[in-house]
């Protein structure tokens, strides 16, 4: 029941669109027509159809009355300008926390629109059914096996964690597998077990602010490295920087990164790893969107080249199936009895109910069809809040074209100041997650991180014109 | 619901109670006469024989035949003797870990008899009404709610707790009540919230092996202090200290003190409160026992004399009612907010299903009447298992009198080494406690600590036995 279904369209659609990301189709090209299509792939209409459908979807193409699919000419964020996206290479000590509390405070208000939200709309998540599966899975247990908490998790549930790991061909040993308090827990675990107070951390530029925010906490330094908005971590700045200093480890996110949504490729990943390998640094993988692909598979980790035991890779339920039931872990490799015992140490072990409900949901099955449902949702709310965006937004305005996930990267044109626009949506209860959140040094004042996990509603749609026109004022008011 | 009921035989028995330890009445001291007592105090013979039949089932009394009560003779452990127990004063740094993971990793093995077990017996607990409570409240919930966890925890939860802080005479602020995975969470999040690394945090001695782990993990130094196994921290000892060195925090249990049961009265509460203010040290407290008191009331926390907010209450359900559910909290005080931003940094937020579990629980009622019950039963197995320890340990041992919770603190004759009886009995699927795990400095080489938690069955019987064998085979050895 675990098995990624492949259709037909879904392998075609896949291809046309890394042809069109390539560069090997091009804004404007028109899509070969379905018989030419037919002939040469013996594919039938239907599976063309589909697959064009599917692209259409992704704000990839465009149909044209009576002339066919075209590739979409798109306002497109191939790579971060040099002004402001490249890192310095400079250790800095992170103190990013009051910013974060003070811009993130106040978004959690159910009534501001969560367009800087971390999470995906609730209802988009089985909360009847987990439910249901933890009153059964309770009330099949004894009062022993409940209370007897143990710290590396359930047994039962971390067979289903391991069970999924092989089914996506990643060799992991059965007691390596931790589970913890959301995978925010699973990332602050590995990186205590690998640091020390001054050491230094790798993390992508920009990057995640709870990364900042752990290292902050443990007294580590932070040194950003430069992140192609597309594929990630660019591989020969990050040699250059092993070898200039002692590092301890990184902290990245090769699967739709928070907040580019850059998905570094399997090749990427291996040598990626084995870069690692060869300067002996441990690399945490925070993989918490891996679920989340518009593609046809789910893409591989690092993990899933690692032969050293030094990729501690952490995710969580919390984005794929159960948010709020802070069920999540770490597979930490060589580090995995460290983890465990800080882990003993610092929370003893994970509550019991969230961890049944989640096995049982996992053992009765579903949890693949959900996933297919939830990526449809996000897949098409992605392409209507995009298209939104490509309308309203001043010219100038670049973004990231995530293949998964649900947020997107924006950079508004010169001059504008995203930390004001925050403020001033916030006086509207429009939340946003402004770009001086995701580096140590607050450098990316003209960008923004925008949550489209949700349907797009008329008051989204409202909210993302506002910011659009936000943002035009300043541009507009800059250019005077 | 939730007051505490004092019936008349209760007073009365605390009373007696009080005396017996207090040496007004002495072991082999007649008790008054029932018809002296109906004259002297206007009470019923009802409620004399039902005080006389508790202060038998707490082992303080014993009844003769045609003779009346009589105080019992007893092993008592009034003091810890100086050779062994004075602390330093010396700073050390903590490396206590390995040893703790060494000795209880393996007695978690539900085929071992769980005299090192730090929980009580799981059938003590209502997991049914809890898990329907459960399945109710997650029923009431709309996804909005289940997924958009609140760092500080539920507010329904919360304002149960507050509730009960309140009934207890307890002032908190609302606000102040950070929801957290079990106590152990809240402990760590106080202590860092608290300290930087490399700073001083004073400790009781023997103190509880997971506040030096929590020491370790962050950096810092312990000193432990002069504690008296009846009444707690020795206020002298502790101001001495606070006159010698920069201290950043104490980290007390005054109620039911783990390892030794101890209860500090409520005015050396106040004192401390008090000693502690004027140094403007924090004091993180606690305070997982306190409902398990054998006396008619639950004993008031530090907290409740806390004028300066310098008080760091931390409590949890684990103890009194929800084993295995994590739910745990702090009541910061003055570093509310940020013990509440550390929660957000390292586990984001607690699970909700458990938290709703348990407020659904509480709003029911019932977890007074489940109280009553768990204290009467711990109560009868500590009586118990006390009258078979004094029966098969050697002579010249001596074991500390708690008047809740469910541990006991041995001391053997000199000469005798707890953690080599702690592997012979492993080696017999029975675990313990040895004292090494209660210092830094692995003072406590004759010292023991033994779960009361679980009912007095043939097989917990025999433990106690071999164990007793055990230590006279030692201590007749050292003899010769």
């Amino acid at each position: 029941m675990f098995a990624v279904r492949l259709t037909r369209y879904q392998q075609l659609a896949d291809e046309l669109a890394a042809s069109i990301r390539s560069g090997a189709l091009r804004p404007g090209d028109r899509l070969p027509s379905v018989r030419d299509l037919r002939r040469q792939r013996g594919v039938s209409p239907s599976t063309i159809f589909q697959a064009y459908a599917q692209l259409e979807l992704q704000g990839l193409v465009e149909a044209r009355v009576r002339s066919g699919y075209f590739v979409r000419a798109r306002h497109h964020l191939t790579r971060l300008p040099p002004d402001a996206a490249l890192p310095n290479g400079r250790i800095t000590p992170v103190a990013i926390s009051e910013l974060v509390f003070e811009l993130l405070g106040s978004t959690r208000d159910v009534d501001v629109v969560p367009l800087g939200s971390a999470f995906p709309a609730a209802q988009l998540f089985p909360f009847e059914e987990l439910a249901r599966s933890g009153a059964r899975a309770m009330r099949r247990l004894g009062p022993a096996q409940i209370s007897g908490a143990l710290t590396a998790g359930d047994e039962s549930l971390r067979a289903q964690i391991g069970r999924r790991y092989a089914l996506n061909g990643v060799p992991t040993r059965g007691d390596e597998i931790i589970v913890t308090n959301g995978a925010m827990e699973a990332l602050n675990l590995c990186l205590q077990a690998v640091t020390q107070p001054g050491d230094v951390v790798v993390v992508e530029s920009p990057t995640f602010y709870a990364a900042l925010q752990a290292l902050e906490r443990l007294h580590l330094k932070a040194v950003e490295v430069e992140t192609d908005p597309a594929e990630g971590v660019r591989l020969e700045a990050l040699e250059a920087l092993l070898k200039q200093q002692k590092v301890a480890a990184c902290w990245f996110m090769p699967t739709f990164q928070n907040p580019l949504g850059a998905l570094m490729p399997n090749a990427k990943k291996q040598a990626l790893v084995q870069l690692l390998a060869r300067y002996g640094v441990p690399l945490i993988e925070d993989d918490v969107y891996a679920e989340l692909h518009f593609g046809a598979r789910r893409p591989l980790p690092a993990k899933a080249f690692d032969q050293e035991g030094l990729v501690l890779h952490c995710s969580s339920f919390s984005k794929s199936l159960a948010p709020g039931y802070r069920v999540g872990w770490a597979a930490a490799g060589r580090y995995a009895k460290d983890v465990e015992r800080l882990k003993m140490m610092t929370s003893l072990a994970s509550p019991i109910p969230p961890q049944l409900a989640i096995a049982e949901y996992l053992v009765q099955g579903g949890f693949d069809r959900h996933l297919r449902h939830l990526r449809g949702a996000l897949q098409t709310q992605h392409t209507a809040a995009r298209t939104l965006i490509e309308r309203c937004f001043p010219k100038g305005t670049r973004m990231t074209e995530p293949q998964g996930g649900y947020f997107v990267w924006l950079e508004l044109p010169g001059g504008v100041n995203t930390l004001e626009i925050h403020h001033q949506a916030m006086a509207q209860s429009i939340s946003t997650a402004p770009g001086v959140l995701f580096s140590a040094d607050r450098r990316f004042t003209r960008h923004l991180r925008l949550n489209l996990g949700h349907p797009v509603t008329p008051q989204i749609k409202a909210a993302l014109k506002l910011l659009g026109t936000l943002a035009k004022a300043q541009a507009h008011r800059n250019a005077q």
